[in-house]
């Protein structure tokens, strides 16, 4: 226990409104990479992310290009060659968010609230990747800096699956090297029961669409005679489930690792009740895999989503066509040892034998992320685990996280170093939902803990 | 035979560019009755109505309120009180058009191209009502004027299925007396095969809504837990159908009245092969019920589409949500006898008993419309089968006509008059779709078709 990590947490509880004042700048630059129209916001928050970043008094910062959206780099090796160094990872991308979803307050002009902040990203991810910053912040401002190196990716295309960040890495693998990478992109069920992930679940996103008349028809004139491409969607998506509400595409489970007994002790520590998920989401009833507990099918269990449905006329009043063509967004999360793109095969065999002669078919691959799974015996994880007792104030589990951070899986295996989970939201956060927001107790401390994390990593034996 | 009708028919034939100079000025305005956003578009399309008709020598030319949008009434009664009077029906409001949708040209921007006139209207129905005014003008500007009386009705509803017409005749059954009605708004196979449609289906349109959680969730969050809302929809949808592509709603059929041997052998004449159906719609194959032929499944049988979906993201790319909510727009066309709020009452009944406890459903009903069945033995019918052959130059079919002119069945039964419906636009316009267009020698054809029917029922007995 350093003395120069207590100087650090006192600074950022001193410094609480200032921090919050410099995420609400950094909240306000609408950042939605799933959208082109946003490229240039994009490319603001990269710069903005720079420039706070070295005045600061980070080094070596830049805004890398990638074939995509940039990744911002910077480091700080003040600790020495002898330190260990950490890699933080975080997005500065989101999701899209307009007023008219049903937000309360402009989802991109932060309001403070009963002690949150609502923004667009408040939690995921530019509220969490700024702990680290501000960790950081706290150190440099108090002393002679943090007791290990640190360097920062932050890349902007988390949320598009992180398609030029693999390639990124594999070019930058010496800029980049470290000896554990510590990720703030995940949460909690409640504030006194922190967790760290050990597992992500993977994805395989498509698009399934179906054509049949040239144009949208008259369904006076050809009401009948021609199967309606919304018809055929819905009948075939309809098949893409049991009746028991597992996945009906064939194959899907194969490479499911089955959950030991210890595991499912585990995920039962966080067990979610009816009740809990009812309140939380709204949902009339629970629903899914009997087999399974709650907390095991949104963790531990693949899934098949209709994420988005679009065909003929969907404004108001009545259009009486037979649309030429529906679209279905559809994807899966996968779970170990399930190969996205040998899922994305199964689903396009099966739809394609589900597809009637009467119209066409087909399925195409938006994207995809592995799914990860990180041993939590190893003395990082432990460290974190330690950290949050010391800075947090609460011992935390180990969970699996029902989300899918793509790049975890590709920093596990091309840097072959422990990927750290340590996320400070809460679920209920409302991420990619409406009238997202972060808890400020957890901002500040989140920061508490990555501070003492980085004491703690400093103190196991090399 | 008139001298005064020959007199007009020349008229027509040498005012020709004129007439679509006219037409296309009508064309121009954006008159969608089922987006609010053009409220003002169909008041100027009224107005310009009302100024033309005053213009050309009607009178007592009104832009008349009712509950929705106005009706345009105009009348000509110089033939004298013992002269037959005809009502001429018909609508000048349209269904949504965007360039975007595909169209080749704006669709508000008409353009004439290998002699068809291009823009939404064209040919349903400004280009098939301004034939009735040209006929009148036609009389007007070569003697004395028709030798029938006149009554102009032209609404701006009948897209969105004439929800205050009916109100407004009960209202205005003396200013509306008449001997006849004559409508077209329909169309034949090809340009020698003249159809005079006495029967049309009717209409049951309504809106399908899922509701599960109160907001969009993160699909990693609670995917595998709730009942995605789109999901729930796409698996009530694809069961409102039998296998072999009846409608499965308990009951939709009771009412309908069986095909007799020789109305099958009427409907035959206009017969439609599977590959004149893949023609003219694109479509890989021919889709419906077995049992019946493609004509007949086109206009006399029931039919139920999904007109349009909407749920979640439809945007470029990913968003990986389990959406609030999901809606489909479902009609059904309807043939004597069914009754169109029996339907959805069978509807509502069949969707509540196909819905999860795990979501909330609803059957919202959007509009109805009767069906109408005219006997082809009427001297009005007959009559107008002889002015095709005089004035078209080819012998008519009476047909079944697919679609839905609420209105025929409100007028044949409030006003007790015979409904001539002759449609002067082909199959192939594309109406309700995109790149919708109306041959100008089928409307030069039909005014001229508009003024011998005057004369013939000029000179039928009293």
């Amino acid at each position: 226990m350093s003395r120069s990590s207590d100087a650090a947490r006192h600074y950022a509880r001193d410094n609480a409104n200032r921090f919050v004042g410099e995420l609400d700048e950094l909240l306000r630059i609408p950042s939605v990479s799933t959208d082109p129209a946003h490229a240039d916001d994009i490319r603001r928050t990269a710069d903005w992310l720079a420039g706070h970043l070295r005045e600061l008094g980070a080094e070596n910062v830049a805004v890398m290009p990638t074939a995509g959206y940039p990744v911002v780099y910077g480091e700080w090796m003040g600790a020495g060659p002898d330190k260990r160094t950490v890699l933080v990872y975080g997005h500065y991308d989101v999701v899209p968010a307009a007023l008219e979803d049903g937000w309360d307050t402009p989802p991109f002009e932060p309001v403070v609230k009963d002690g949150k902040i609502y923004a667009r990203g408040a939690t995921d991810d530019k509220g969490q990747l700024f702990i680290h910053v501000k960790a950081l912040d706290s150190f440099l401002k108090t002393g002679d800096g943090p007791p290990v190196n640190l360097k920062f990716i932050l890349e902007g295309e988390e949320e598009v699956a992180s398609p030029n960040l693999r390639p990124f890495i594999e070019a930058n693998l010496d800029l980049l090297r470290a000896d554990v990478c510590v990720i703030s992109d995940s949460s909690m069920p409640t504030i006194e029961r922190p967790a760290i992930t050990h597992s992500l679940r993977g994805m395989t996103y498509v698009e399934v669409h179906v054509e049949g008349p040239h144009d949208d028809l008259h369904s006076g004139f050809y009401g009948g005679a021609v199967h309606n491409p919304a018809l055929a969607l819905v009948e075939i998506l309809a098949k893409l489930h049991n009746p028991d509400h597992s996945i009906a595409v064939p194959g899907f489970y194969d490479d499911v690792v089955p959950l030991t007994d210890a595991e499912r002790a585990e995920i039962a520590k966080t067990a979610m009740s009816d009740g809990e998920l009812k309140t939380a989401t709204g949902a009339p009833a629970p629903w899914g895999e009997a087999d399974f507990t709650l907390r095991e099918r949104v963790s531990a269990r693949p899934t098949l989503e209709i994420n988005g449905l679009l065909s003929g006329w969907t404004g108001p009043g009545a259009k009486t066509i037979i649309p030429a063509r529906a679209m279905a967004k559809v994807s899966c999360r996968l779970v170990g040892d399930q190969d996205p793109h040998r899922i994305y095969e199964q689903i396009e065999r099966y739809v394609a034998s589900l597809a009637p002669p009467t119209v066409r078919v087909r399925v195409e691959l938006i994207n995809t992320g592995e799914p990860a799974l990180i041993d939590f015996n190893l003395p990082e994880m432990q460290a974190a685990a330690r950290a949050y007792e010391r800075g947090w104030g609460a011992t935390p589990v180990f969970t699996r996280g029902g989300g899918s951070i793509p790049i975890v899986a590709d920093i596990y295996n091309l840097m072959q170093m422990p990927v750290v989970m340590m996320g400070y939201g809460l679920d209920t956060d409302g991420l990619h939902g409406t009238n997202e927001h972060f808890s400020l107790e957890m901002f500040q401390r989140g920061i508490e803990t990555a501070i003492v994390f980085l004491d703690e990593l400093a103190q196991l034996p090399r």
